[in-house]
């Protein structure tokens, strides 16, 4: 698509067309206006099939205020609506809609509480929660969802791969497989949740990061195809960037040729005073020729050379990779935790796509409506009872136990004082026999999650940088139960409601079930 | 991000790092402005796990073209990549080479050649092939790959939904659960592969599409939260769509209360001369409920209204529950061919991120490489011989036999003429003794896939819309045997060399082992 086109189709108009009859519809109602709220929250955890989260890592806020910035109806976002037409060939959307859409529509009515990014957030908690006019709360819905449904998969799931690398480098290349341009965003999630820079030009350059790449195979064939050797390639990389060399060596053979001739290059670029950066491997049994391309590299003096890998990495194959190491290494004379701390790990397709579970199931949905000054809960009931939303206007605590660590998300209404509650009874969602009693000297802190984000219009809270959102998401890591971090079969972290909230939606089910 | 970042980063810096550094190598070996020829095919085609795509359907092209008549190097690009640094704290990339970026570079210096959008492809078989200077041939692979990959991926994905539901109309509405604005591009796929509309206003905009889409469970919440009941949301939004009706019946319980309600609406609507749509499910057991809701809306005198089924559908779901209906419904007094005559499919997720397998392994290889007047092959080899390069300059032939049906796909050296050769021998790309010979009277057609789309800077082909697309689509799958259509265990379509392609090959593999 040209860069206009793409313009217009990721502004106001990035939502769907129900939106837009049931803005209408309200419009024409009277109830356009009318003050209501939604949240957002997702239903489970990926689920990669053989493997799944235990927690996600939240992103995409600073995408979403941009996104509502930019969003507006224009004369050409009219003229579209303007054209289209019903089935009896009368215009769909009538004149005084498109004109209040015009004059009076504006993302700045909604006041948006949120958890930051970096966060570790659970399922069924709002992490999104939009308040206003409920045309213009209906018409956003889907942006927001766009926005930060796929931010927040890939952040939890660059996370887990960097968990699985033991912390070691992530670097993130997959803008080639990802879904068009949803990889800028997606790169911009990776570097929130686990990467630490990707080979994206574009997106390293607008999120103000370096982006890392040095070659590719075709440029060892280039040489090769006009009658010389991967040497001499390996020797013009060398020449041209002396302190950034780090070579490709698996375009022929990795230890026939190429890590042999990458020490060649690297014991000339040391007697010159430069030092090598490493070696990339990229294919093959990844963990045994890691440990002989170290061996390799420590015997003639390289024992410092980082060593990348690449090749459909995930966190399962980071993990075995990592084990293998620490089981074969010392019987070739490596030393398995100084090569475990030399690694790099090169993710593309797993990561951009989160292969496995490509989408989080995030949905966005009324929770209340003002009727005079008054706020009335709704409630969507469903077949299935876990659908059932947590009705009205709420708020989310983080309850951190004795030992500090986070115990539970508490939903709450949102004028009730869980401080005073002792003991604090935590309610599971939908089973009415299982609760726990925390006493007070079992709580250490009562942490509020959601925080001002936009109010009268204007954006109210900091905006924190990728590395201040780092920051966040470690310590609200380390504060998990390892049992919750846990790669595979993770505990269920509790995310319970309070009694009141609790009593309000048998109430509400109660109601609408008669 | 901010339109204006997110046009930066999706223009030319759309690339991966590693193409930057090693145009500036080649720039300074003097080798940027050698003509090189790259090769964009796909390895494998789709596997979602338990069922498996037989071919996929093109597209991509279209955006592909937009994009490269996009991408420049301006000041903002030169200035980023002018900031960066290499280790030693020295501009990572040289004056020199930047003004050849920004004088000299040009994506205009590619000649390319592709297969039209919406024709069936098969693996390794090239689909688009550039040829022009290495350095534009390198810096512009990430984005063709970002573009192209995904869009034949979905494309794929919305074929197999299509035939799934034996051609009834198929709506796209993933925008929410798409990767970001990737999602846009998503929707243009669907389109081409097997949809018929989409809910993605800003893309059906764009496209010159009508969106589509009614009205969500929200709109049902408003009018209980307020008071009222279904019956009054649904009556509410007959008077304003009355010749658009489609109520969606599953907010409160379906067949006792949405069903009924809404042809209470449907009565009324007749009764003033409104033809109504239709209605949606979107929960519970869809292939059951529609039998129901059929029985209901035809004893009640709407046999010709619609009944759009929703809800995490994919081909094998659509599948099973053509397959239950055919089993069940006469049980209740319905024809289950009439009803099968009736739906529409409604799909998100699965369509918009390729569920179960969200990427399509494209690749881009150099294979050929330009020494004075004379094309040199390139080869890449590789430990698994199924990656080996299919080397030089190529053409590409569909070879369709007696009954008029495609047989293969055939691969020869770009200066051969495939139509003196009698037999015609198909060679196994990879191993020795797997052979055919097809006789001149059994080959009624051989077919050049490849045209040319880019020539000395001009768009030399023409620019089908998306309708013509989809008349190349049908073609090309009824060309298929049935065999190679199947969802689940289709026959491998063959994917041949031409003799002297394979002679070529061997040639090339063995002086490069030795």
């Amino acid at each position: 698509m040209k860069q206009k086109a793409l313009q217009t189709a990721s502004g106001i108009l990035l939502t769907d067309q129900y939106q837009l009859t049931m803005a209408q519809l309200y419009f024409r109602m009277g109830l356009h206006e009318k003050n209501a709220q939604f949240d957002h929250f997702y239903r489970s955890n990926p689920d990669y099939g053989i493997h799944k989260a235990g927690f996600c890592v939240n992103a995409g806020l600073g995408s979403l205020l941009d996104w509502l910035d930019d969003a507006v109806f224009g004369e050409e976002e009219l003229q579209f609506l303007r054209s289209q037409k019903s089935s009896n060939g009368d215009p769909l959307f009538a004149e005084d809609f498109l004109n209040w859409l015009k004059n009076d529509f504006s993302t700045k009515a909604i006041n948006l509480y949120a958890m930051p990014e970096g966060r570790v957030v659970h399922p069924n908690v709002p992490i999104h929660v939009v308040e206003g006019p409920l045309a213009v709360g209906q018409i956003v819905e889907t942006g927001l969802l766009n926005t930060v449904n796929y931010q927040t998969l890939i952040a939890t799931k660059a996370s887990r791969m960097k968990q699985a690398g033991r912390g070691q480098p992530l670097l993130e290349f997959g803008l080639r497989r990802g879904q068009g341009l949803g990889a800028i965003q997606g790169t911009r999630a990776a570097l929130i949740g686990g990467a630490d820079s990707s080979s994206n030009v574009g997106a390293s350059h607008i999120l103000g990061f370096t982006p890392k790449g040095t070659h590719a195979h075709s440029m060892v064939q280039v040489f090769m195809g006009l009658g010389e050797g991967e040497l001499a390639a390996f020797q013009a990389y060398a020449d041209i960037y002396p302190d950034d060399c780090l070579l490709l060596v698996d375009t022929i053979d990795t230890l026939e040729s190429g890590v042999p001739n990458a020490i060649k290059v690297f014991e000339k670029l040391k007697r010159k005073g430069h030092q090598p950066i490493g070696i990339r491997l990229d294919s093959g049994d990844l963990a045994h020729l890691s440990i002989l391309a170290a061996k390799m590299l420590n015997d003639a003096g390289f024992p410092e050379v980082s060593i990348v890998l690449s090749n459909n990495l995930d966190e399962l194959v980071i993990w075995q990779i990592v084990t293998q190491i620490q089981e074969e290494a010392e019987r070739y004379g490596v030393d398995p935790n100084s090569l475990i701390k030399r690694l790099v790990y090169g993710v593309g397709t797993s990561l951009i796509t989160s292969q496995g579970d490509p989408a989080l199931d995030g949905v966005y949905k009324l929770v209340a409506i003002q009727e005079k000054a008054e706020w009335i809960p709704t409630l969507k009931i469903s077949e299935n009872i876990d659908k059932v939303l947590n009705p009205g206007n709420k708020r989310v605590w983080r309850v951190y136990d004795d030992r500090g660590k986070a115990t539970a998300d508490l939903v709450s209404l949102f004028d009730e004082d869980v401080h005073t509650q002792d003991p604090l009874i935590l309610r599971h969602p939908t089973m009415e026999r299982k609760q726990r009693a925390l006493q007070a000297s079992q709580v250490s802190r009562l942490e509020k999650l959601l925080i001002p984000v936009i109010r009268d219009g204007e954006v109210v809270c900091e905006k924190p940088s990728i590395e201040e959102m780092r920051v966040k998401r470690d310590q609200d890591i380390d504060a998990l139960d390892p049992g919750v971090r846990r790669l595979m079969n993770p505990h269920i972290y509790h995310v319970s409601l309070s009694q009141n909230l609790w009593d309000l939606k048998q109430l509400l089910i109660k109601k609408a079930r008669s």
